[in-house]
């Protein structure tokens, strides 16, 4: 993975001044490295927690051993967005194609006839003698969407065979009640270390264990998270997280919107899990302080170049309201050429032979000229490919630097008090009708 | 389809104010129901458009009766979001699951990567002697990325058979280079009216086609949509859609996003495309007097209950930059219970035995009263279920909305002219390179 910061573009002084206030967090997050999950920001040290790996992937191991056409996770929010951004980006977003490997449904929220689609194709699947994993995330074991769908195809299973019990896994906080409901029950179980949240779970087994059944190499993904590590870790100078937060947040001062512009369909779902992390991350109405700020950037996601048609226009032309960090990839898994037929040319001439790749990449260089000429900010990361190296590599700078942006912000990156009032509300209107 | 506005919580003032404003547009707007296809404003006759209605069914029912297994539809921005938006409506986001009728993909941008899992999709349809139907959509005829994935998709029918031809058809603006091309290999083809635009197309043969072959009765979505026109040309004080473009209109003043927030996964794509319709109509450099304002409102997508566990901390918490609309379905297609067993009990109490359309709903409620008490201002709108008729009528209600936004705004909503400088960008570097 590369990153190019475009700080020339910001207030040069502004952004060194950001730098200076970084050292102090940098040279706290190196300490985070020695203290193993006591610190909110203990999450750094997933990639290289060798023993969490090893119980990873001996369970993930014996589930693939029973064979199974499908595995359904029942998660929401964090325990579903990292582990779908890595499978979509890997695999393809059509990664449930017929003949593609183990299938994977996230049942997420309490949609009915979303979940019966869910149902409809495990009920398919178990008639036809196959099995089928469930996999139950959440990290305070009481979600109420999860549960739910957990509940559900829990009872499914069950009515399909006696054996249903070795079909289910729980990953949730140790002695969570789900944890305890599942032991109980002769599920298998998995923790998640209680300082790491759920945006910064997908290292942990809520990420690690479905995409290893799926047959992912967790490992490289781990690897590559490592690698990024060491590169967030350095000084600023030479420090991409540090340095991206540093010019995301010299923006934020004038602009209340950050868009991830990912060339490449197989991307959105990581634009969606970085959705939620900038979301929750930073969108606060305390400050570490106290004091009533309602800070915040809303992120928004956009897919090249399916959104140059849809929402070019008002990037080009609307309000000078946005940054925006463009990802694409320098290798993709294939590389389609358009036929060579001379009637085609006149269509629309010289892509006649070429590769679609070469053809994306003349829209990105064409979209970032016009970024330029009409004074549009933007930053860029290029990943060397889809694979899981490159994928963790991503997931790890971002990470940090919203580790690293909460700091600048001064705001707490690691909690979510707001979102207390809905849950209050929807557990008074269930308990009362 | 019920709009609940909230002009209470606006200065009732300005809301009137923009409602006298519009009351000449709303007179201008009847007025273009004699006019045929002659002016800008003229996707609204589409819904009564009975020849065009019929050349469409006759066509998809003479397609239909080739037994396709499959179609795929090339085509991007307007030429397919609105397809996809009611297709996973009405048939759900897993549509294209095993046994649930005939498939549909979408070629939309040139990843390789994506296109080449469609052609192999395609190409294990065409070994099972199956067939499969292209349809190219380009309202231009000129589309680069539709343009690419239309020429690899027909070659590859082509490889398959000799009778290719009668597989193809193409959706373009009558007398395109695309229509002549179509015309002259003796494609089956369907015009889009000249001054129909890409995101005003939905009704068009660019929805009803594809729509209609997928087995949707696009009569209905028509009748739907032909319902909704009436309400929204009414008086100020009855229109759906004058209010809400008014009410847009006044929030707009302090608040730079409207969040479309969907209660319903299967309806997330109908936010995609209401996205499009939103940023390319409203973000405008210049005005209609010619006067640079660097205009628009960044329209967000947001699905419930999923983002409740991604940005609902930042739209609760963060800052007051926000109008939002939510949108829910009364009737579902199904309504699936959460298991009684007594030992759920104690994972999250009150559920058991419930429908998950039923926790959806307090779900719903408990999030509308903490924006209520967190001051966070929201309008709407309550689908009576997910039919094509009704969802007719919100496609109807937001296009209306959207001229009348237009107008209130002082910009064409209709043309999209900063598009072209990352076009001219990138034609140059297809050129040279």
């Amino acid at each position: 993975m590369k990153f190019f910061p475009q700080y020339n573009r910001v207030q040069n002084k502004e952004f060194e001044a950001a730098g200076k206030r970084l050292k102090e967090e940098i040279s706290a997050m190196r300490g985070v490295l020695q203290s193993g999950y006591s610190d909110d920001r203990c999450s750094i040290n997933l990639p290289a927690d060798h023993d969490l790996l090893q119980m990873v992937l001996g369970l993930s191991q014996e589930k693939k051993g029973m064979d199974p056409e499908a595995i359904v996770v029942a998660g929401i929010g964090g325990s579903s967005l990292g582990t779908l951004a890595v499978l979509e980006a890997v695999r393809g977003k059509l990664h449930n194609r017929e003949g593609a490997g183990i299938k994977v449904y996230f049942a997420e929220t309490v949609d009915s006839d979303y979940t019966s689609d869910i149902l409809s194709i495990v009920e398919a699947v178990l008639e036809r003698g196959k099995n089928v994993l469930v996999n139950g995330v959440s990290k305070s074991g009481g979600t109420t969407e999860t549960i739910a769908n957990f509940e559900i195809l829990v009872d499914l299973l069950m009515r399909a065979g006696d054996d249903y019990k070795k079909y289910v896994t729980v990953t949730t906080d140790r002695d969570s009640k789900l944890w305890n409901f599942a032991v109980e029950n002769g599920f298998s179980v998995l923790a998640v270390p209680k300082k790491v949240g759920g945006r910064f779970s997908v290292f942990s087994p809520v990420g690690l264990f479905p995409l290893a059944v799926a047959g992912l190499n967790v490992k490289n993904l781990l690897q590559g998270a490592a690698g990024m590590r060491e590169s967030c870790l350095r000084e600023f100078e030479n420090n991409p997280a540090a340095q991206s937060a540093a010019e995301i947040f010299c923006f934020s001062r004038q602009r209340n919107i950050y868009d991830l512009f990912l060339f490449g369909t197989d991307l959105e779902a990581l634009g969606k899990w970085y959705r939620q992390l900038m979301g929750e991350s930073l969108g606060k109405e305390y400050d570490r302080r106290g004091r009533r700020v309602y800070q915040g950037i809303t992120p928004t996601v956009s897919v090249g170049s399916v959104d140059l048609h849809s929402v070019a226009q008002l990037y080009l032309g609307g309000p000078q309201d946005k940054f925006t960090t463009f990802v694409s990839v320098t290798n993709g898994r294939t590389d389609v050429p358009v036929p060579e037929r001379k009637d085609y040319e006149r269509l629309v001439p010289h892509i006649q032979g070429r590769s679609l790749s070469s053809i994306m990449s003349a829209i990105l260089q064409g979209v970032k000229t016009a970024y330029k000429k009409g004074g549009r900010p933007f930053n860029e990361v290029v990943l060397d490919d889809k694979s899981e190296r490159s994928i963790g590599e991503f997931l790890q700078f971002k990470m940090m630097e919203m580790m690293y942006l909460g700091f600048l912000l001064d705001v707490n990156p690691f909690d979510q008090p707001n979102v207390e009032s809905y849950k209050i509300e929807t557990r008074k209107n269930l308990s009362e009708s």
